[in-house]
């Protein structure tokens, strides 16, 4: 039995931007996936337990119906035993990762289940090889719309600032709180959204670009010194224009007036492609519980998370 | 008796950014604010009935209690009277332009007390010099603060376009609903916002400032063409750069998303300073009454403008 979890992640800011080449920064998160392999002679056996919003669930490949959070994770765990052409096994996932909401979950899956399989079978894979064989099987998996930022932060955990590329980026922890709207979003046509109004008004989406990019970089040093009011003034600046970009939604745009007025926020703004999904808000010093109780009082579920956590590992029970 | 009539205005696209000296485009409206002046041998009475928040209110110069709303109006007729050094006279006010909401009611009541007092003392003043008057009282007025925008609106009507100077522009006219807040904004300390914020994230704030520009010259001919659902675009493109400056409220963005999502807008926006006061709407072809409902629902009130409306005029019945 082998046993591997990774780490789910936030964009922090530089979302839809960063496909023109500007910064974009993103954290790993202490909501992880885990995923475990055993033998299964004669048989693929995939087990989804506990996915964060629909519980239990249990499959055959060719087998029964699924929950929808299901058919999510096993797609993922298929296309990495197709990858490695694995048979007789038995797959089993957790995770505490809400699927869809714009948080690396289906990464931390492929991740978490390349990271098992190189252990079951001893191939020998870096952590490198890791991150790049993930990337592809997600692409794959999502028909060529990959981020390499979803599986660099779970496979290598921390921070990691992407522009063309993805570099690794050493600063503190942040604590942040989570709303969610519990509506799935299409990362694809939110992306395709953003590309139409590009082509329409190139002179109005590029300085909208340019000025995302300036705030990921200004971001750096704000969370190294922890400038915790600043940040919190950049991601309201960054909500804005993710808003101007079309992809904000009233239920998202309902939880970032809730945690800055209700929950006196210093910040807040929707993360990920956005159309659905999540926001983050920046919390002030001090007990959380009113900012959480205001996301839900807007029809939000509401968590605590903390950025820049480790990445995939091997389970020590395995 | 003398009585002149003006129209309030809507800033159309542009607001803030307009400082940094990117165009701005604004319209004329079929709102009014109408002045009648009267001679009355020793005393100095201004009359204000039926304002369009707070009903009626009647005032001594140096006399009693009036309602907020009064006072507003007050203030701009006094301070009118005392650059003319007149004295002996009636004002009566009539407007149904919302004070305080951005919509350019104190630059209306102001052109149209210059505009009777330069009838009623034949003093021979040109339009031109009736705007230019009208701005200075209202900067004055206003502690420094005065929109050219909307003083050249109400004198000449029609639409402009603001640059570092005011330009007519010949456009045909709309048709929006404006969906107001019914909270009052104080236009002084968002534009102080919006400069701070410049000048701690410029590298932010230019872009946002230059995408703005670039909304405002694009919208021209797209309302001269009339493509209305290009307009909508713009109007939802600017108002997400109006939220990354801060001056949008959780009750402005309720009103944007109730028009765009419930009323099936084209496009919604913030109009003039924000932090309160109006949004507009670009409504579908066909009946209103779903869009203004959506408003209702969303705790607004609302209301159908035409824009590109006539400038000051003097009313036959004088």
């Amino acid at each position: 039995m082998t046993t591997a979890s990774a780490p789910g992640k936030i964009i922090l800011f530089g979302e839809h931007a960063v496909v023109s080449g500007v910064a974009a920064l993103g954290g790993a998160i202490d909501l992880r996936a885990k995923v475990t392999l055993q033998d299964l002679p004669g048989k693929v056996l995939i087990e989804t337990e506990d996915l964060a919003l629909s519980g239990f669930s249990m499959d055959l490949i060719t087998g029964q119906l699924m929950s929808s959070d299901a058919v999510h994770a096993t797609r993922y765990v298929s296309a990495a035993l197709r990858e490695f052409e694995i048979r007789d096994i038995s797959v089993k996932i957790e995770s505490d990762i809400p699927p869809a909401a714009g948080l690396g979950s289906s990464a931390a899956i492929v991740v978490a289940t390349v990271t098992a399989i190189n252990e079951h079978l001893g191939l020998g894979l870096s952590r490198k090889e890791i991150a790049s064989t993930a990337y592809h099987i997600e692409k794959r998996v999502q028909n060529g719309l990959g981020s390499q930022m979803d599986t660099a932060l779970a496979t290598f955990g921390g921070y990691c600032r992407v522009t063309r590329e993805v570099q690794p980026i050493d600063l503190p922890q942040l604590d942040l709180i989570v709303g969610c709207t519990k509506m799935s979003h299409d990362t694809f046509s939110e992306v395709e959204k953003v590309q139409r109004l590009k082509e329409c008004y190139p002179d109005v989406v590029e300085p909208i670009f340019q000025a995302i990019g300036a705030i990921s970089e200004r971001a750096v040093p704000l969370i190294r010194e922890q400038e915790m009011s600043r940040l919190g003034e950049l991601m309201n600046l960054n909500h804005g224009l993710l808003e101007a970009l079309g992809v904000c939604t009233r239920e998202l745009s309902e939880l970032v007036y809730a945690a800055r007025n209700v929950g006196s926020a210093l910040g807040a703004k929707l993360t990920g492609a956005g159309g659905g999904g999540c926001i983050i808000a920046l919390p002030q010093t001090g007990p959380r519980e009113a900012l959480m109780a205001a996301l839900r009082q807007a029809r939000g579920s509401a968590f605590a998370v903390k950025t820049g956590c480790e990445g995939v590992r091997l389970e020590s029970d395995s």
